[in-house]
C-alpha cells in the first residue's frame, strides 16, 4: 500500500521544524544508505550481472558464427564450459586472489583464503560505497572473471586441442586473472599509482588478448592459412549468428560499464550508457569508413568488429571523458580495428575472429585514450599500466601455453583439423542434415 | 547497512506527532522525488533503453530470416548500420528537433542546436515528471528513434542499392522522425489538440510503415515475384532466426510500452507489461484464426506478425484500455495484419517482411482504438492525427527516395538481384561451406 | 532534483531527537514499505517477468536445435502457440484457480472467478510481502504457466499432431498447472503440511515433465528409433540454436529463482543469482565429468543438459541451501541427467530433447535435496509432495493425452512424420533454399 504524504495540515508545517525533522536523513547520510537505497542499488548490480552473463552467449555467437561449420560444437562446448569452469574457481580462488583485503606480496598479491564467505556481518553487509550485498560482489565479478578466458577461445579456434584449452582457461581465469585484477581493482600497486581503468579495456580486455596473442603464436596458423607466402581469407559459416553475437555483446556491455559503476547513480549510470552507446555506435561508423575505403567493399565482419572495438575503446573511461570523446574514441577504435586486423594477418598471425585486434589494441588504444582525453588522469601513467599488464599478461599465458603443451600437446592432428574438431574431439556435427561443402 | 526502523520506544509515539513527523514527505512532495525514487525511476528508465536496443537485435533477425540465404549478410549490414546511424545523428541533431523546448514555425517546427548539453543545472536535473537525468532522457529517445528506419528496411529487402538506403535512412532518422514526434511527445500541435499516442502506434510504428509503402512503391516488386500477373511466393529462408527476431521484439516491447511509462511508476508500469503481453498473445491467437481459416494451414510467419501486429496495435493505448479491451485490440490486431498482408499482395506491393501489414496498418489500428476503447480520448483527434502523420510521413519519404533514386539510384542490377545482394554489394556470403538450391 | 540532506546544524541534533524523528520509520513499518520501496519490489519483479519471458524463446531454440530441420517450422509455432495460449487462459482461469483465496474443496480446490480484476482497492495495493501491484503479480506468474506446457512440446516432438498438441496445453496449462500450484503456492494442503517448493522444481518442472512422460508413452517413440531392438541416435539439427536455447534459459533463470523471492531483497536475491548460477556451472561440470567418463567423449548436448539440470535441482530450494551445497546439487544433477538421458533411452521412451531427464528427474532431485541440505524443512515431507505432484500430474496428463487421441488422434500419419511435419502440416520449410540431406 502506497503511503499518503501527509495531510494539508502538515504542509503548512513551520521552516523550522521541517529543518528538524529531515535529521532522519542526515543521519543516514552518516550511518550509510537507506534501505531503499541499498536495495536499488543491490537491483542494479543483479541486473548488471545477468548483463554481463548475455555477453558469454554473445561470445559463443560470434566465435562460431565467425569460423567454420565443421568446428561449431568445438567452439560452443568451449564457449559453455569457460563460464562454468570461471564461475566455479571464482568461487573458491578468483574472488579472494582479486579482492585480497591486505596484499601479501607487496602490493601485487594478497589471497584471502578459499571459498567464500559473506564474514561476521553476513550478508546484510552493505560492500562498497554503493552499497550491494556480498553475494551480488561476488557474482558480478564472477561474471566478469570468465570473459578473460573466452576473448583466447576465439583466437585458437579450430586447431587447438579441447582439454589443451580447458586446462589453458582454469589456470588463467583461477589464477592470472584474478592476480592481475588485484593490482588495480583490489586496490594493489596500479591503483595507488593512480591508473585507471573504469570497466576494464586493460583488466579484462587486453588481459584477454595478450592470453589470445600468446595462444596464437605457439599454436601457429591454421592449414592452408598462409601457404605459399598468400593470404587465405577463411569465411565464417554463419553471418546472423555473428550478428546476433555481436548484439549480444553490445547489450551485455550496458551491464559491465553501466555495473562498474558500482551503483544505481543515476548520473553516472546514465552518462555511462551514453558514452558506450555512442562509442560503439561510432566504432561502426570508423570501421565502416576504413573498410569501404580500403578495401572497397562495405564489410560486415569489419562493421561488427567496429562496433566492439568502440565498445573495448571506451571501457577504460566510459565514466571520465564527455560523449563527444567518447564519439572520437569509439570512431578511432573502428578505424584502428580495421588496420590491426589487416596487420596482425600479414603478421601472419592467425587469429580467426579477430580478437587480437578487437581486445588487445582497442583496449591498449582505450586505456591511453583516458590519459589524452580526461584531465584528471595521466597518459604516462596508464602507459605504465598497459606496458605491466602486458608483460604479465603475456609472459603468464606463454608459460601456461607452453608447459601445457608440453605436457599433452596444444593442437589437432592434420587430419583432424582438416575433417573438423567437431566430429574429432566431439563425435557430432552441428549442422546434422544440411549439406555442406566438403 | 540496513538502518533499523526505530525502537520499540517510538513505535508507540503519538499519533499526533507522527502527523509532525510525516511532514518530511509533504515537503519532499513539493520539492520533488527524494533522492530514492530519482534513483529506481532512473534505473528502470535504463532498463526500458537496453530493452528497446534489443529490438534492433530483433529486426535483423526477422528481416534476415523471412528473406532469402544470399541477401542475408546485406540485411544485417543494413540493421547494424542504422541503429549506428541513428544513434548518432540523433546526439547530433533528432533529439534536439524532437523535443526543441520552443517552436519557431508554429508548433510544427523547432531546433534546440547542435549537439548534447546536459545545460547548466548539469546532469543531476530531473528532467521529466518522472525524473530521471538528461543522459537517460537522450538514450531512451534515442534508441526510439532507429526503430523507424529498420522497419523501411525489411519493405525494401532484396533489391535496393545498399548506399541508397543508407542515405535515405540518414534522412529519415535525423529530420524527418524527429520533427514528426516533436508535434505529440515534443509538444507540438497534435498534442495540444489532444491526440493521444502513448508509445508510438504513429510516431514510430506507422511513421516507419508510410516510409515502407513509399519505398516500395519506388523500388516495385522483386523480380519475377509478380510475373505474368500471378504472384509468387518467395519463402523466407530460416524460420528459426524469423522466430527469435519475434521473440526479441516482443521482449523489447516490454521496455518500448514500459519505459513511455517515463517512471517507474508500479501501476503503470505493471499495467502496460499486463495489456501489452496480453495484446502480443491476442495477437497469435487472431492471426492464427485467420490463417488456419483462410489460408487453411497454421501458417508460422503469420502467427509470428500477430504477435507483432498486437504490440503494435496496443502501443498507442497501453497505458489507457482496460486488459479486456488490450486483448481485443491485439485480437482484432491479428486478424487485421492476415487480411493486410494478403491484400498488399494482392496490390503488387512487394513487402518481403510484411513491415508494412504490421507497423503501418496496425499502427493505424492502434491509434484508432484509443478512441474507441479509451473514453477520454476522441476518436476523430486520433483521426486527424493519423492522417497528419500519414501525409507527412509518405510525403517525406516519397520526395527522399525520389532524390537518391535521381541522384544514385534506387535499385541493384537485374544480375545482382538474381545473384543475390551479398555477393554483389558485399563480396560475401552469410553461409560459407553450406550448399543452397541454386 | 536530488533532496539536500539537511544542513550541519541537523547533523549534531541530539540523539533523543533523532530517535523521536525515526518514527516515521515505525509507522511505515506497521502500514507498509515506503513508495519508494513499493516501487523497487515492483520494478524487480517486472524485469524478473520479462527474464521468465525469455525461458520460451529459449525453448524455443532449444527444443528446435536439438531434433531435425524437417520438424523446426512445427517446434516453433508450437512454441509461439504455448506462449501465447497460456496468457491468455492464465487471464481468465489460471490465475484465479492457482491464487484461489479460498479453498471450495478442501485444501485441493479453489477459483476466485473467471478474468482479472485487481479489487476494491485497485491496482495501487500491495499484493503480497514483496508489496507489488496485483498486475505485477498477475504477469509474473503468467510466464511461469507456460512453461510447464513447453515442457512437455520438446518430449512429444517430431511425430504429435499440432492440433492435438495445442488441445492438451490449452488444457494443462490452464486447469492442471493452477490447480497443482495452488496446493503450494495458492497456501493449499501441501503448503500448510510444510512442503517447500522455492521456485518451482516440483511445481513447474516436475509438473511439466510428468506431462511429458504421459504424452511420450501415449504417443510411442518416433519411426525407426527403436527399430530392430537398437537404439538409433536421432541427432539435432543445429547445435548453435540449442546453445543460444540453453544460455537464454539460464538467462532466464535469474527472473524465474531470483523473481520468486517476491520482491528485491538485496540479500535474498543475491544469494540465489549465486546458488543459481553455480548450480548451472556445476551442472556443466557434472554432466562433462559423467558424460565424457562414460561416453568417452566431450558430449556438447549433454553439458548443455547439464546446465539446465543443475538450474532445475537448485530450483527447490535457491533461497535455503548454501553455496556450497548449491555446487553439491548442481554437480549432482549433471551426474543424474545424463544417467537419467541413457536410462530413459533404454527403456525405449523417446524424448528427442531430454525433457523428462532434465525437468522430471532433476525437478525430483531438486526438491529431495531442500530435504537434503536444508536444516528446516524435511525430507519425507518433500517426498510426499514428490509423489502428489506425481500421482496428480501423471493422471491429469494421461487422461488429457488420452482423450485428445480418442477423439483426434494424437500422432500424425507414417509419410508426414518421415517427410517431416514443417512440409505435412505448415506447408512450410524452415530452411528455404539449403539442401538438406534426404
Amino acid at each position: 500500500m502506497k503511503p499518503s504524504y501527509g495531510s494539508s495540515v502538515v504542509r503548512h508545517a513551520s521552516l523550522a521544524l521541517l529543518f528538524l525533522l529531515l535529521a532522519p536523513y542526515a543521519a543516514y547520510a552518516q550511518d550509510g544508505p537507506s534501505s531503499e537505497m541499498f536495495t536499488v542499488n543491490n537491483t542494479w548490480m543483479l541486473v548488471a550481472t545477468f548483463l554481463v552473463f548475455i555477453m558469454h552467449l554473445g561470445f559463443a555467437c560470434l566465435e562460431s558464427g565467425m569460423t567454420q561449420a565443421k568446428n561449431t560444437v568445438n567452439i560452443l562446448f568451449k564457449n559453455t564450459s569457460v563460464i562454468s569452469i570461471g564461475l566455479i574457481t571464482y568461487a573458491f580462488v578468483g574472488f579472494n586472489l582479486m579482492y585480497p583485503g591486505d596484499f601479501s606480496i607487496g602490493q601485487f598479491f594478497g589471497f584471502a583464503g578459499v571459498g567464500l564467505d559473506p564474514g561476521a556481518e553476513g550478508n546484510t553487509v552493505a560492500y562498497a560505497d554503493g552499497a550491494y550485498t556480498y553475494w551480488t560482489d561476488f557474482i558480478f565479478q564472477a561474471m566478469f572473471a570468465a570473459t578473460a578466458a573466452t576473448i583466447v577461445s576465439g583466437a585458437v579456434a579450430e586447431r587447438i586441442k579441447l582439454g589443451s584449452f580447458l586446462a589453458f582457461t582454469t589456470l588463467y581465469v583461477a589464477l592470472i586473472y584474478p592476480i592481475a585484477g588485484s593490482w588495480k581493482w583490489g586496490g594493489g600497486w596500479l591503483d595507488q599509482m593512480g591508473f585507471y581503468d573504469f570497466a576494464g579495456s586493460t583488466l579484462v580486455h587486453s588481459v584477454g588478448g595478450w592470453g589470445a596473442l600468446a595462444g596464437v603464436i605457439l599454436l601457429g596458423p591454421r592449414l592452408g592459412k598462409y601457404a605459399n607466402g598468400r593470404i587465405k581469407a577463411i569465411a565464417g559459416h554463419n553471418m546472423p549468428l555473428a550478428t546476433i553475437g555481436v548484439f549480444l555483446l553490445w547489450l551485455g556491455w550496458f551491464g559491465f560499464n553501466g555495473g562498474s559503476v558500482l551503483s544505481a547513480d543515476p548520473e553516472l549510470v546514465s552518462l555511462v550508457f551514453v558514452t558506450t552507446s555512442l562509442a560503439a555506435a561510432a566504432g561502426v561508423l570508423g570501421a565502416m569508413a576504413a573498410s569501404w575505403g580500403i578495401q572497397r567493399k562495405p564489410d560486415l565482419t569489419m562493421i561488427l568488429n567496429g562496433s566492439l572495438a568502440g565498445l573495448v575503446g571506451i571501457t577504460a573511461g566510459a565514466d571520465v571523458v564527455s560523449v563527444n570523446a567518447a564519439m572520437l574514441i569509439g570512431f578511432v577504435a573502428g578505424l584502428i580495428v580495421v588496420a590491426s586486423v589487416i596487420f596482425i594477418d600479414r603478421a601472419h598471425l592467425d587469429d580467426p575472429v579477430g580478437a587480437i585486434s578487437v581486445h588487445l589494441t582497442c583496449g591498449i588504444w582505450g586505456t591511453l585514450a583516458v590519459g589524452i582525453f580526461s584531465a584528471d588522469h595521466s597518459f604516462v601513467t596508464q602507459l605504465i599500466g598497459v606496458a605491466a599488464y602486458g608483460v604479465f599478461s603475456f609472459a603468464a599465458a606463454f608459460i601456461i601455453f607452453y608447459g601445457v603443451k608440453a605436457a599433452a600437446g596444444l593442437r589437432v592432428g592434420e587430419n583432424e583439423e582438416r575433417s573438423g574438431l567437431d566430429v574429432g574431439e566431439h563425435g557430432m556435427e552441428a549442422y546434422s542434415g544440411f549439406r555442406l561443402v566438403d
